[in-house]
């Protein structure tokens, strides 16, 4: 193991990735303040929203007139998803300067999502990447199903890592290693990181961890003496209703961060504050948060 | 960092320490009927009550019947809690063949726990556990707040390390480190776990973790890697309501199951009927599990 990082950047994806898999669709004037109020406890990364289209993902339709209303803080990233070069061209009206493209590494998966192969979907994403670089966006990468899959189940670490390098080759400078149902556990989470940093420098990943079976800080701890120093989070626990079947919410950033501060790990973020913030979203969606944190400071 | 361990025994609190700290007070018949599914499951060591002061404890009034009315099968031990001789007395009137005694790392807890310093705990304990050594009764020891503490905030290890060897010279088997509030993380739960092994052998601690701030399974995970092979949990994650305020239940032994499993290490126990064990008992006290797998697998 290498010895932990003193530093993580935590990127806040509550905005985006957390909303996009809530019941609720929240008002762009909540996603503003909600964004404003991440900025202000100190989060540097804040996923702000998604160009897709709004017949899918209805909750992200409000994109635009969410970064028109946001205060754009100095040192502090705003990205949105794209997943093509309309998303790319509405993303650049809206004055973005980073931009994020998404594949699987799980075949059945790519199909099932997104309706195309692994290969076409990474074919689709060379014009997006290139047109961003040309346009000095920077280009971050998403693998989903790192570690399984809903429908195929096991996925292949190589795939992974081919998968991985294919978006670090095409541009991305971090690509985001997402374990979309949340069903690894530490030794595997590791071994998975391993497997990709064989092909893909260690640091330009990141950890994407869902909590639905409560293994992510765990997995994130396994990870971190690899390396790593970049972790995904939603504040909240936002993107799965701690309720229903199958709650699948990305890991809460308090819980993170209470996790980095009891090691020394700083990440520049005020615990108060963002599981303030964790209480102002959740009730505007109306539960409770999904944090351990939120609950024992409550 | 030694091999992880290729089994774990899993010492199930939930019917004990769980049921406790519960504000609804559970009948003998639905604790029997926890027990004997807990059994069923694959639990070898059950928690099965406490012969407190009733006036203290309500809630663990009706041990004896507990006891009396379990099914005891070969193989599973069915521990209970003695403050003292007249506690120790009654386990003995139940048959029980293994008693376990609790004393504080923080000089601060203590007193306003149990009414008296660390020292004169130890010493109220010394003629217990020689007593139970006598009768062939098996004695486990707890330690509270070996990462933190309610009252006076820091624990010295040394105090913690202190305890646990006096609890292991006065004749107890094992002892169980308890972070009370969980408010350890990873490094914390590894440093303190390293400061006792100095003084106890490693293969005599067991870990006793409460999930107030989710970091449980992350302790345990960086503990496991120690040469710790022993792990209090509570089925359902009992031990603090999940919507109240400082929710401070035990690791959920669904989830520790869930990340053991994944990582190869076995337990004895199977996963989906201990999940089952965990909505009956949560169903009895009228709220959904607190822990992630139950909430995933419902």
């Amino acid at each position: 193991m290498s010895p932990l990082p003193a530093r993580v950047r935590i990127v806040e994806v509550g905005p985006r990735d957390g909303l996009q898999n809530e019941a609720e669709i929240v008002p762009a004037d909540v996603k503003i303040e909600l964004i404003d109020r991440l900025a202000a406890a100190g989060c540097e990364t804040i996923e702000a929203g998604s160009f897709v289209s709004p017949k899918w993902v209805p909750q992200m339709a409000d994109t635009a007139e969410v970064l028109a209303g946001i205060e754009r803080r100095p040192g502090v990233g705003y990205p949105v998803l794209v997943p093509n070069m309309k998303g790319l061209e509405r993303a650049l009206d809206s004055g973005v300067e980073e931009v994020a493209v998404f594949a699987a590494a799980s075949e059945a998966f790519s199909r099932r999502n997104i309706n195309c192969s692994i290969s076409e979907s990474l074919e689709r994403f060379a014009p997006v990447t290139e047109a961003a670089a040309a346009r000095g966006l920077k280009v971050r990468g998403y693998v989903s199903c790192v570690l399984g899959c809903p429908y195929q189940g096991e996925v292949p670490l190589a795939d992974v890592a081919r998968v991985s390098k294919a978006l670090t080759d095409m541009g991305c400078y971090e690509v985001s290693l997402g374990d979309t149902i949340g069903v690894g556990t530490p030794l595997k989470a590791a071994r998975m990181v391993e497997a990709v940093a064989a092909d893909v420098p260690v640091d330009r990943l990141a950890l994407h961890f869902h909590d639905t079976y409560g293994q992510a800080l765990a997995n994130i701890y396994a990870c971190l003496g690899l390396g790593v120093s970049v972790i995904d989070a939603a504040v909240g626990g936002l993107g799965g209703c701690p309720y229903a079947k199958g709650a699948s919410g990305n890991v809460a950033s308090e819980d993170l961060v209470y996790m980095l501060d009891g090691m020394g790990i700083a990440t520049g973020i005020d615990l108060a504050a963002l599981t303030e913030t964790a209480r102002f979203i959740s009730a505007a969606i109306g539960r409770a948060p999904a944090s351990h944190v939120a609950k024992a400071l409550g």
